[in-house]
C-alpha cells in the first residue's frame, strides 16, 4: 500500500462528522496514534479521523457519510488484534465502538445474551457471574466481543466450548450501504437460508460493521480444577492430549508451553515451575465427574513421561495460573529489554502437531533471534512469539523467514495459516497459498458486499 | 413457477451428456419421476434429464456443459429432504451424486474423515464402528452427507453434538462456473478469511455442488443409556429439559412426542407406551458419568410430574426405541390410510418452547385435519406433521393456515421458520418475514455466485 493511496479527509465530511458527533469526532494526533498502531510488530498507520460511536444509528450515519465521500472505515474495538487487523491502511475513519458497551439483554433460561460490540469479555463475565452463567471464549486479551466476532477469536477454552464461530447466535450489522440488519433470530439453530451470521464472523470488518452480538452462554460448572504438569519430551506432552481426547474426556483447557516460554513465564510471573515442555490443564463438571476426568488424565500423563500434577485448587491459585498463561506474550517479549513481539499462529490436524512443533523448535534453535512456543494443543493450534530488537531490521527479515517456513510446514500438513489471529495485513500471502483458487470466491464476496472497497480495505484479500 | 419457465433440454447438451456419461445420462420417465418427486406434500416437477456422476471431475463436466447451454442443475442425494429442496422447478438436469459414495479417508487420530457427497449416514457409521468412532448428526432419514450439509441438517443428537454447521470441517465444491475448489484445510479451527465452508452449508445447492465433505467425528462413548418417560403435563416435560440443561448435564438426546404422536408410534411400531406427552432420553459418557447424569435427570423429571423411566439398556432395546422415534413421520402419516404428510418445523428460544407448543396444540385441537407434534426439545426445535387426505384440497388449505400461524408464532418469539428442514420451495415467504432487509444480502450472495441463476434455481430467495 503506497502513501499515494491515502485520500485526505474531505472538508465536507469532516464538517458533517463534527456537527453530528461534536467532541466524539476527533483528529487529535494522540488519539489517531492509538487507533493506528498495533499490539504487535505491524507498522502503525494513522487514520485521518476517529469517531466514537454510541449507537447503531450513529454507525449507520458514519457509514453513509463515508460512503457518500468515498472514505474508508475501519471498525475498532480494544485494539488487541495481532495481525494489524485494525490498521487503517488507507487512512479514513477509525470507527471506535469501545463506548458501545451496554449489555442489552441476558436471557438466562435460554443461555444467551445480546451485547453491544464494544462490551469486553471480562466485563461480560463479571455481569453474568451472579446468574450462574459464563461466556467461555477466552483469547487472553480483554478484547471486545465485536472484535472477537470479527476475527473469529478462540483461545484456551476452544477445545471444549468452540470458537466465536460456535458462540455467536446472531449479529446486528451495518452493511457498507448503510443498512441496519440482523443476521438471524435467537433460536439455537436454524436452517433458514444462507448463514449470514458466519459470513460476518471472521470477516474482520471488511463486509460491514458489527454493532451487536447475540452469544451462547454456558452454566458455570459446579466444579473447576486446574493443574500444571511438566513432561520429559514434547512428544509425551502432545500424546497425552491426543489420548485424552480419544478417551472422550471433555477437557476444558489444555495448553502447551515450551521450555523457553516456561522460563519467560517463571521470570515474568515470579513462579518456579520446572522449565520443561509443560501442559496447563483445566477440568469442568460436577465434583464427581471432575474427579474422574482428573484420574483419567493423570494416568495418561504418567504413561507419557509426565511429572506430578501441581494443583491449583482455590480460585485464587487458579486465577494466578491462568494469568501467567495469559501473559505469556508479554513474558516472552520481556525476555529482551526494549524488544518488540511478533506473534504468529498456525493450526494443524492434531496427529501432526508433535511433528510440526518439533520441526519448528529445531528451526528456532538455529535462528538468530529468540522465540517461544505456546499453544492450544487440544485444537492443534500453536503460536510462535519472535522477540525482536526493533533497531535491527535484519531480525525482522529473520522472523519473516521463520514465519514463512512455519506456515509452509502447517500447510503441508493440511493445516491453516492462522488458527485464531486472522489474516489482517500480515497473512494475505499465506491465505493465497492456503486456498488457491478458492480465494477467488473470497474476492467475489468482498466485491459483491462492498463494491466501493471502503470497509477496512486492503485486508484479507487483494482485489 | 409457471411451466413457461421450463426450457427443454437442448439437443447439443443431451448429445454431449450421452457421449460422456453413456447410460448414466438418462431421460427414462421412471427415473425422472424418482428425481422430481418429494418425500412430503410438495408437488412433483420432473427434471429433463438425470446424470449419475461418479467423480468431482464429472460434476465439473456437467456444470460446465449446463452453463454453456444455460440449463439449470439441481444436485440430488437420497431425496429425503422435506421442503421440496431438490425439486427441479425449472426442469434441467438432476445431478445425482448417490453413487459418489466412497469414504475417501478416515483420520482416526484427528477425529475426522473425508467422504464423497453421496455417502449415507448409516453407511459411514458402519464403516467407522470398528475404529471406535461415530458421526453423530442424525436427522432420522438415512440421508447422504452431501444433502445433510446442503440443508444444514441436525436432528436428535444436535443438543449435544451440534448441527452440520458444526460437523463440517471443509468442503470440496464445484462452483457455478465449473471450478473445483476446497473451502478449508483439515485443521479443527481456522481464522483464515471468510468462512467459505459455512457459506455452502445450508445453501441447498444454490451456490454450487458439494462433492466431498470433511467431517468431525467423535469417540463412541464408553456407556450409552436410553429411557422413555411420560409426563402429566407438557409444561412438566419441557421444564425437565430446561432444568437438565441449566444443571449442565450434557444430555446426548432428548426428544418430545405429544399424545397423538405417541398413539401413532405405539400403533406403527407395536409398542405400548402410555399415550402422554413423552420424553425420549439418551445419555453418553463413562459408566460412572452416565449413572450420575441419569440420577440427576430422573430427579428433575420426578419433580416435574414425570412417571417412571422405562430403560432401554441393551443395544437392541435402544435401537428399537430410536427406530420408533425415527419412524415418527411414517407413523403419523399411517394414522389415516392413503394420507400424505406435510411435515413442518420451527425453532424457538427454549424459554418460549412450552408456550409455543401449547399454543400450537390448542390450534391443532380445533383444526379439521389430524396432526402430531414431535421435536428436538433441547434445541427448542419441534415439528408438526399434518396428515392430509390428498383428494381433499381444502385440507391443504387448512394445513397452509396452520403452518402460517405456527411460523408467525415462532417468529414472534424470536425463533426461526425452520430449525432443520431448510427453505426449499416451501418456506420462501417465511424467510422473508423472518429476515426482512437482511434477505437482500442473501440475494446479493446468490447473484454474485451464480449470476446466471442455474444452480437449483427458485429456492431460498426469489431474485
Amino acid at each position: 500500500m503506497s502513501p499515494a493511496d491515502r485520500v485526505p479527509l474531505p472538508a465536507a465530511l469532516a464538517g458533517a462528522l463534527g456537527e453530528r458527533f461534536g467532541g466524539r469526532f476527533t483528529t487529535n494526533p494522540q488519539i489517531l496514534l492509538q487507533h493506528g498502531r498495533s499490539e504487535s510488530h505491524h507498522a502503525a498507520r494513522l487514520p485521518d479521523g476517529v469517531v466514537l460511536a454510541h449507537s447503531t444509528e450513529e454507525v449507520v450515519a458514519v457509514v453513509r457519510l463515508c460512503a457518500e465521500h468515498q472514505v474508508p472505515i475501519v471498525p475498532f474495538g480494544a485494539g488487541t488484534s495481532l495481525e494489524g487487523n485494525t490498521t487503517p491502511l488507507r487512512g479514513g475513519i477509525s470507527l471506535d465502538l469501545s463506548e458501545m458497551n451496554r449489555i442489552v439483554a441476558v436471557h438466562a433460561e435460554d443461555f444467551d445474551c445480546t451485547v453491544e460490540a464494544g462490551v469486553r469479555r471480562q466485563q461480560l463475565n463479571e455481569h453474568l457471574r451472579d446468574q450462574g452463567l459464563f461466556f467461555p471464549i477466552d483469547p487472553g486479551a480483554d478484547a471486545t466481543i465485536g472484535g472477537m466476532a470479527s476475527t473469529r477469536a478462540s483461545g484456551t477454552n476452544a477445545v471444549r466450548y468452540g470458537t466465536m464461530k460456535d458462540a455467536v447466535l446472531s449479529l446486528r450489522v451495518v452493511t457498507p450501504d448503510g443498512r441496519d440488519i440482523r443476521t438471524a433470530r435467537r433460536a439455537r439453530k436454524s436452517a433458514a437460508g444462507y448463514d449470514l451470521t458466519r459470513l460476518f464472523v471472521g470477516a474482520e470488518g471488511t463486509l460491514g460493521v458489527i454493532t451487536e452480538v447475540t452469544l451462547r452462554l454456558h452454566p458455570i460448572p459446579e466444579a473447576i480444577s486446574a493443574a500444571v504438569c511438566g513432561f520429559a519430551t514434547l512428544r509425551g506432552a502432545v500424546d497425552t492430549v491426543v489420548q485424552t481426547i480419544q478417551y472422550g474426556v471433555p477437557i476444558a483447557r489444555v495448553e502447551i508451553l515450551d521450555d523457553v516460554q516456561m522460563r519467560a513465564v517463571n521470570r515474568w510471573s515470579k513462579l518456579d515451575y520446572p522449565e520443561l515442555t509443560t501442559l496447563f490443564f483445566e477440568f469442568h463438571g460436577s465434583e464427581r465427574y471432575v474427579q474422574e476426568q482428573v484420574e483419567t488424565v493423570a494416568a495418561i500423563a504418567a504413561e507419557n513421561g509426565g511429572g506430578d500434577f501441581q494443583w491449583a485448587t482455590t480460585p485464587e491459585q487458579r486465577s494466578r495460573l491462568w494469568k501467567a498463561r495469559h501473559e505469556a506474550y508479554y513474558a516472552a517479549v520481556a525476555l529482551r529489554p526494549g524488544a518488540v513481539g511478533w506473534p504468529t499462529d498456525v493450526c494443524v490436524p492434531i496427529s501432526r502437531l508433535a511433528e510440526c512443533i518439533s520441526a519448528t523448535k529445531a528451526d528456532l534453535e538455529t535462528a538468530s533471534i529468540p522465540a517461544t512456543i505456546v499453544g492450544h494443543v487440544g485444537d492443534g493450534n500453536f503460536h510462535v512469539i519472535f522477540v525482536l530488537d526493533p533497531d535491527k531490521p535484519e531480525e525482522r527479515v529473520e522472523a519473516e523467514r521463520l514465519n514463512a517456513a512455519l506456515v509452509a510446514r502447517a500447510l503441508a500438513m493440511d493445516g491453516t495459516c492462522t488458527g485464531e489471529h486472522g489474516i489482517g495485513v500480515g497473512k494475505m500471502d499465506c491465505l493465497e497459498q492456503e486456498l488457491g483458487e478458492a480465494l477467488e470466491l473470497m474476492r467475489t464476496l468482498k466485491r459483491a458486499f462492498d463494491p466501493a472497497d471502503l470497509m477496512n480495505p486492503g485486508k484479507i484479500v487483494r482485489l
